[in-house]
């Protein structure tokens, strides 16, 4: 299909990348979207509170920090009334088309943004084309902007196709954080699905290629730890503190050092450190947030447990308290086969797409697979796709950016794979 | 003299604390408190720019964050058009009594508080009575509401008293940052002071002990250094990135231990680390400020060079590069003999002062200094006084308070040894 | 076969462990014992340096060590003459059956101790029957005893078979250090070998398992890195020392830091650091001894490049010299189907196996894989084959022992394959 | 006095440095000097066992150390009949000379070397000379070569000069590892003494120059601890080790972090740290040999109570075990000034003596303050002099040696001043 209409969409959200929890513009934008094109053929539109279980949400930010978006959303124009809807932090939404007896396909897309710095080089197209993120700190280094928008543009496709059944597409919030995913998984709307199918644009693969069916997701759990010691005058009195900041240095030293695993892959990242008030002062008080991932949730779980334990006795070494914060996470996940080969030879059929891989590995983590999980616990099955695109940066660094012609693709290709389904599998 | 008048004054101050070169409000009351008080008897009052070399502050926060405590200030009622004169955080006053044939004295307090948050424990006295600090994150943890008051109290009682000569007193900015006392050191009217008393309130001695000279202070510099490596997504590509919070952490671990020198008393700490992004992120950013101390200008000039090397070299170890910020500094100090002396008896025979001790040693580092050494350059002669105070908590702890009898205190034992000078020293 | 006479000689060989390069007793013996139980029908048998390409050996120890091992084995009443040869540290030997036409097949067998204390639990069979190491801090904790003794069983046993062609066992040295394969890949015996087998015992597989071709060897490198500081005083002037102590622990610490890859498995380890001299002196030496693996060549390279760097940046951090020895190594290498079906179908068919997997994954690093290499670049083939055996403790742990019936079926397993590899393969 | 004659007596005593209880040769021949130059003019003369309080020794090697310097002694050509008293590590002597009524007079001296290699340089005098030590890895590197010699001298001059009352002179054993001073402060000797004198050439003082009264001793302690953690194969299964190295590095560099501390000098060194087998083996076991010091007692108690705290909170966090030996240790100590006065009188009209300085700071440790701390708790006076000497290297470095006229400079302060306190203070 032609995604002429589609690329200011994409444009649009990427002017205006929102962290976890805090997609109220995008969110917004999502809903006006949809009802803009395809109005009454929507039969279902559940927004916020409606769309996810508000309980599961893992990683929402503090009050401060949610106003502080909510208001930039407001100020930005987005619709009042739909902003309203999401209000303490309860973004993403589920849209749903009924077109009669078929079985239940359920799309995943995650619409946040990350906490980083885009690129100014005018090399960088969003640079040099004026939709550079206008929100300090933040971008949209993952693609997630595309991902909606392919959301967006399935459903208008669906609708328009002899698709026989019901269509569910999941906009999900705060996958960055691996804080959203439960909150859908646990949600209603997720519960009668009897094909899930989750995609990600990029990972290394070139614009024109699609792997049909992606494995190797990493277990994954964050870490929340804070230390406090006792300050003290630092040139008067060092004797008297208790170094928050020496102990914060000595753990991620230690996290570091965790042993590999012969079992397979593990990972630790002190992704935050930070600690301390002022020169003079020794500090009391500082925070780490770490991310340990294995390639099952028993590796997962070593790291875990071999993480606490070098950062409690970092802090004992300091004499300083240290507490753990409920973090976020997600499983490890498989992509059926029967869903793979759907995807597989739909993709094949698609123009565009030059290469068809039936599988590969991610090598990361997703909290898509908290989906994945309860369709496949209840009996249904899952598939996560991967749509190439040709990516000038890395994910999650400041030039990463999509070649827009990716999008038709990962249209194309869902959009024909969900009628497929529809049609071979009811 | 009674003191209760001034008290509210302290309280008031204590209230709202203004960290280095955000001293806006605080400013703008003492200027106001000093035309109220003495109207025409002021000969000379010098605000902002005019009472500092501004081209040698150091340590001046950026735009945002002084536009940010501006804009505080004026909400809370601070006179707009003093206000004005010390925008761009161009803070602190000079305020001069002429009185005939005589010597020039000069008094230096500072006023600038802390960036950390203040007790709210019922026994803490502020928090009990109501005056404990309005602005979250920031405390006067060091007395220096109490010294802005004794200013006060002195210019009063010295413009009553049969003072002959000049008296001048220097309301410092920033000292807790040491960026403060190179711009008053560096302007025009310290140039004339033929002799100089700072003081300062606690350092563990109770209330009614004076140290009528107070040495040992050690120079200090503060050091701030930027670590920028690469990031990259922790879980898929953990070898793509160079993480600056594994610099960041080794560089501290090393700092501290710099080796002890023989020569004398060294100080290192690293008062604020922190750096990285986001948990799935390996951390491309970090940021150290340190500061170093010794007991000896070449000592605090020992621990400079060893703390640059080590950080360069742990930015090094993980690929990272590394700049250092200009940083804010104090020479060392010792109190002339001959003022030792006035104070010490005049000390002995102030109401309320149960105890002097001629000398004691600081064992921190002041910007104070600064004055002091020009002064001395200059032919003239310095001496730092301390006047005791019980405080609950350490210096620069949540807890700290001053023992408001002290105050007056304060204020009779440096004005009374300022009329003495003028008549024992011209 | 009865094994009962050889269960004799590898108690003896448990009972005299000798690390790389210092295997004189054990080279003597093996020789000795070839030499009573073949006599004449060994048709070439060679010693040392005319076993291996001497120049070509790595991490040789120092002459000291060497010539105390010697007078050690000589003590234990080793042949003088056999030993004479193999002075300076050359051990190893090659034996060589002439059997008429055929291929020529080789077995490589490794023969050198740990450098470790053995257990004295009476629990552990070698303690409890009275053979355990009688060399203090050395112990064959990883069953090359066992090996030699296979090696000697194997040329036994196809002396008395149809085997048709020329078999070639090599005795190699050096391997716990991967410093003695190459001394063999190099030499002359391995050039015109058609078909290479080589065993290992254990594996953390049972008695009456056979692993018929082990693959996933990991690339190894040793580094060995010697820090020069300065020392000093420590109680009177540690400014004056330049502490090479520290600049060991800091590079240990970042060393066990090193990101993971996401190409595969990488391994470092620290395996000895040491340094210093005595409580009161600021240390000036230190040194470590590290090894880094790497699923593939790039992985060790990217490991041992990575390991490199930490080291030189710890050294200069704390203004130490380093120097890096020149350490060992080894490839890595995958074993021919053709030889692994040859081999499982001679496991399953051999009294005492039970169980027959046809490949497994080592997960550690191993220098047969030079033999390997060569005989695979000559056109020729080659297979590392598992043999199961109980141990109580893991490999290089005080407890690990062999279940002394494995050695059997190691000796039916590789007899049985080179006759089944005569016949089929000529 | 010409101490020509003395000079190949401290020459002999360099080339055979023994460290620590391991003064078998030094013994011996100390002994057998006094014999041939004092005769029968010696009243007493006690050896080994006999001289010190045995159960007192701090820091005794092993069996098999001092069984192998033991044997050195005799191969040297030490008097076996002295040799056998000494035998288990009970070295040191104390000579003893009546000379009619008047006071006890002590004389404490030092007598053992260093575990370090000396210097080859050809401009390091021992070496160019041919005195350069013949112990691989030990070394007179402080001076107590020069120090047994200035006892031996002392002893002769006494006798030769009109002196009234008893002199003993104490030549003790294990002063570097501070193992020796105890175990003569509990021994009968010392109980009776009314006036100790203690003395130690260079500290950085010329040649000419007498330093009558050292104080500023630091209290030192040493620590001993010993990490256990679990070996693996560091390819096959580093998740389950428990790595002793890396406790050991972790605690290294936050001994090293210890805060500094107000109330004066503090010190902290971890002088031997080492650990591990085998490259390839995760390391199970691990050893810190550090030493804490502190201006006062309590400040050394500081220091080693954090140090152990730091060392077991590392032992825990890599899941090690910790054990800490007995280590030495000694008290702090200042010089009485009614000696002072008569050292520094006496060394003003000492020939070759050009300065005399009252009053200095030691900055390091010793373990002559038992023996002060015991005299003066009798009621006795004690006195710990300085007498200078030109030395190339620092103290305890490779090139530290002695500007041999200072030794007649040592035995003519100390011996005039033994005579003047045998006069003055009867």
């Amino acid at each position: 299909m032609s995604t002429d209409d589609l690329i200011s969409v994409r444009r649009d959200l990427h002017r205006r990348p929102e962290p976890a929890w805090r997609e109220f513009y995008t969110t917004a934008r999502i809903v006006e979207e949809l009802e803009a094109r395809l109005g009454d053929d929507l039969d279902e539109l559940h927004i916020g509170p409606d769309a996810i279980a508000g309980d599961h949400r893992m990683a929402v930010p503090g009050d401060a920090e949610l106003t502080a978006w909510y208001e930039q959303a407001r100020e930005a124009g987005a619709d009042e009334e739909i902003l309203e809807s999401l209000e303490g932090g309860y973004t993403g939404a589920v849209a749903v088309l009924e077109r009669g007896e078929g079985p239940t396909v359920g799309l995943r897309v995650d619409i946040d943004g990350l906490p980083r710095a885009e690129s100014e080089d005018p090399d960088h197209v969003p640079a040099a084309e004026g939709f550079r993120s206008e929100h300090e700190g933040a971008m949209h280094a993952c693609g997630h902007d595309a991902h909606a928008t392919i959301g967006i543009g399935v459903l208008e496709q669906v609708a328009e196709s002899d698709f026989s059944g019901t269509l569910k597409v999941f906009f999900q919030p705060a996958e960055e954080v691996v804080g959203g995913g439960k909150s859908m998984a646990k949600g209603e709307h997720i519960q009668d699905v009897d094909y899930l199918l989750a995609a990600h644009i990029g990972l290394d693969h070139p614009t024109g290629e699609v792997v049909a069916g992606i494995d190797g997701f990493l277990a994954v759990k964050h870490l929340e730890a804070e230390f406090t010691g006792e300050p003290a005058h630092a040139g008067g009195h060092p004797e008297q503190g208790r170094n928050a900041v020496q102990a914060m240095a000595t753990a991620v030293q230690n996290l570091y050092g965790i042993p590999r695993h012969n079992d397979g892959k593990t990972r630790v990242n002190a992704g935050i450190a930070e600690g301390g008030s002022a020169a003079n002062v020794i500090p009391e008080e500082a925070r780490i947030l770490a991310e340990v991932r294995g390639e099952t949730t028993e590796l997962m779980e070593y790291m875990d447990s071999k993480a606490r334990h070098v950062i409690r006795s970092a802090a004992d070494m300091h004499e300083c308290e240290v507490e753990f914060g409920t973090g976020a996470e997600a499983p490890s996940a498989t992509s059926d086969q029967e869903l793979v080969s759907i995807v597989a030879d739909v993709a094949g059929a698609t123009a565009g797409v030059e290469s068809v891989l039936e599988r590969d590995e991610l090598g990361g983590s997703e909290d898509a697979t908290f989906l994945m999980q309860t369709v496949q616990e209840n009996g249904g099955k899952a598939c996560y796709v991967g749509v190439g695109t040709d990516h000038p940066g890395g994910h999650h660094t400041a030039t990463f950016d999509v070649d827009e012609p990716s999008i038709g693709h990962g249209i194309d290709v869902l959009a024909g794979a969900i009628d497929r389904i529809s049609h071979e599998q009811s």
